[in-house]
């Protein structure tokens, strides 16, 4: 089969498409004919060595889109030809509050979603909402994951609430603004790019913030009221800024950082007396929550662009740009 | 009546003990004469200047063990002549949350308690639980309501869980050492002295670090097994630590911060799905299930050592120099 392998540290250049054995689903494995994957973040940060423990070569993806066609021993999911989505969390484990000492995700170690063919934990395999185009199904998984728990397992949005939502470019906080629009929440959000504003205007956007072009931004969303949950993955000094902004009484959810290190005042946390709340990706309950509430709500994730597998390398450039708006989907099928 | 007013910033010494009239109850307070009084770093800290808005001069206290004398119209509590505590949180309101806008701590704006009398809303008077000497209810008020808030509302502390409390020698850690051990909590501390340490293993505490002479303090405690609380009070590079040392799906709680600023790895809150809880002071709940706990597992607080009122500067400055152990407390009567 074709896949997408990562054969050297140093950036998506070093990505490179070949044929390679498919995969044989084992006991409790399904095997499912990629239609469509999408990158993370993610798979950008490990051509860039930027994770502990890169095993070489290794073929990247957490996302994607397929038809399941064949179980291993013991394994049972949706019907053989069905159109899936794969949760991407592997062994999350049995605590709903953090993942196991086991836990991965999908794509490093264990070969991910940039191929023809992947194998994968029948366990992870879930019906595809069927309103979803192909793209916009490869788009979800990930990245809704992460959004839902830190919405509402870790953030508990309440509809009529005030939500800020930090860097809304990205392929998570794109989901973000979605899903907590869809649950009723208003929603402020900032970008770097006037352009970004304009599509989460359109995308529900009560308030939409250039922190670039406005060097007083906290000041603006701090006047236009009370905010309850922040979302933020930036870290570094919009974190303190975030932690500054939000209502006494209110929560902050993280789920990542670009920045290894931020300076904050722990003064606006118990004076505050704040939840300030880490995630990252979600269990196997937020998964499943995850597709029935999209399934409910009819909820379509943004697509950026689409590339053809063998031009992944340029995919993975257009997330290192940063300049996308929404998921960046490569086609395989 | 003799009471001890702040009249200059400066620190200390700018407290006088001197004549003032003694306070009227208005409707709906109860007036209280005092028998003891006990100090809280906010004290040090109105002395020094690093509260906005202090107003001279001032009748600092936030503490008492007194006896109710009189009513004001409309008002009632425990009987005239109970022996009685004050819950020095004025006003928090109805959100268990957070406290309201209106909010305040007794001692500053309003009047406090290193006086013959003070008067304060009569809801804020209880009865005091009657297992405890004079200065060990003096010592309670404002130290258990802030350790109970942080170590069961806000820190949701389970019989048989881990506690690490840092810098356990302040008035606060050492009530939240013995409630924590009381609750059923393994319980690791960390001082910069050993003579604390000597201290809080004999309140229970089963493993005590010395930070200043174990450079490698951090190891030490991560040896000791996984951490499902903290309790921390000290912000900057002890925060840091302590967010580093907790163990996936823990909770750290923090309330106060001896630092303005503290740099933080948020991987660490992301990545292990923590939970950082804000707290401070405590809510009219918060206070009467303290109070209620106390007495039924006849807890007593440490006092460090018991000043006469005329020395209520030199009383300052022993927590100025931080080599005390539990509570310092100022007779009245």
């Amino acid at each position: 089969m074709r896949a997408a392998r990562l054969h050297a540290i140093g950036g998506p250049d070093h990505v490179r498409v070949e044929r390679v054995d498919a995969p044989q689903p084992g006991p409790g494995e399904a095997l499912v004919r990629v239609d469509a994957a999408a990158l993370n973040r993610r798979d950008l940060f490990i051509t860039q060595g930027l994770y502990p423990g890169i095993a070489l070569p290794v073929i990247l993806g957490s996302d994607a889109v397929g038809t399941v066609i064949a179980y291993g021993p013991g394994a049972n999911g949706p019907e053989l030809g069905a159109r899936v989505v794969i949760d991407p969390m592997l062994e999350w484990g049995d605590d709903p509050r953090v993942w196991s000492p086991a836990a991965t995700i999908l794509g490093m170690p264990r070969p991910g979603t940039l191929a023809e063919y992947v194998c994968v934990p029948a366990v992870n395999v879930h019906a595809a909402p069927p309103h979803l185009t192909r793209d916009e199904a490869a788009a979800l998984p990930l990245a809704g994951l992460t959004a839902y728990r830190a919405l509402v397992t870790r953030g508990r949005l309440q509809r009529g609430e005030t939500i800020l939502i930090t860097g809304v470019g990205g392929g998570v906080q794109s989901i973000v603004l979605l899903f907590a629009h869809a649950l009723g929440a208003r929603c402020i959000v900032t970008s770097g790019s006037d352009e970004k504003l304009v599509r989460a205007r359109a995308l529900g956007a009560e308030i939409a913030v250039n922190y670039r072009e406005d060097p007083q931004w906290h000041k603006t969303i701090r006047s236009a009221g009370p905010i309850d949950l922040a979302i933020d993955s930036a870290g570094g000094e919009t974190l303190a800024r975030v932690l500054d902004l939000v209502r006494p009484g209110g929560r902050v959810v993280i789920y990542g950082g670009t920045t290894p290190q931020a300076t904050i005042r722990p003064f606006s946390i118990f004076w505050k007396h704040l939840d300030v709340l880490g995630t990252s990706m979600g269990s196997p309950q937020d998964f499943r929550e995850m597709l029935a509430f999209v399934e409910r709500e009819r909820l379509c994730p943004v697509v950026d662009r689409v590339y053809p597998l063998d031009d992944v390398a340029a995919a993975l450039r257009r997330l290192q740009e940063g300049t996308q708006f929404g998921k960046v989907v490569v086609a395989i099928a």
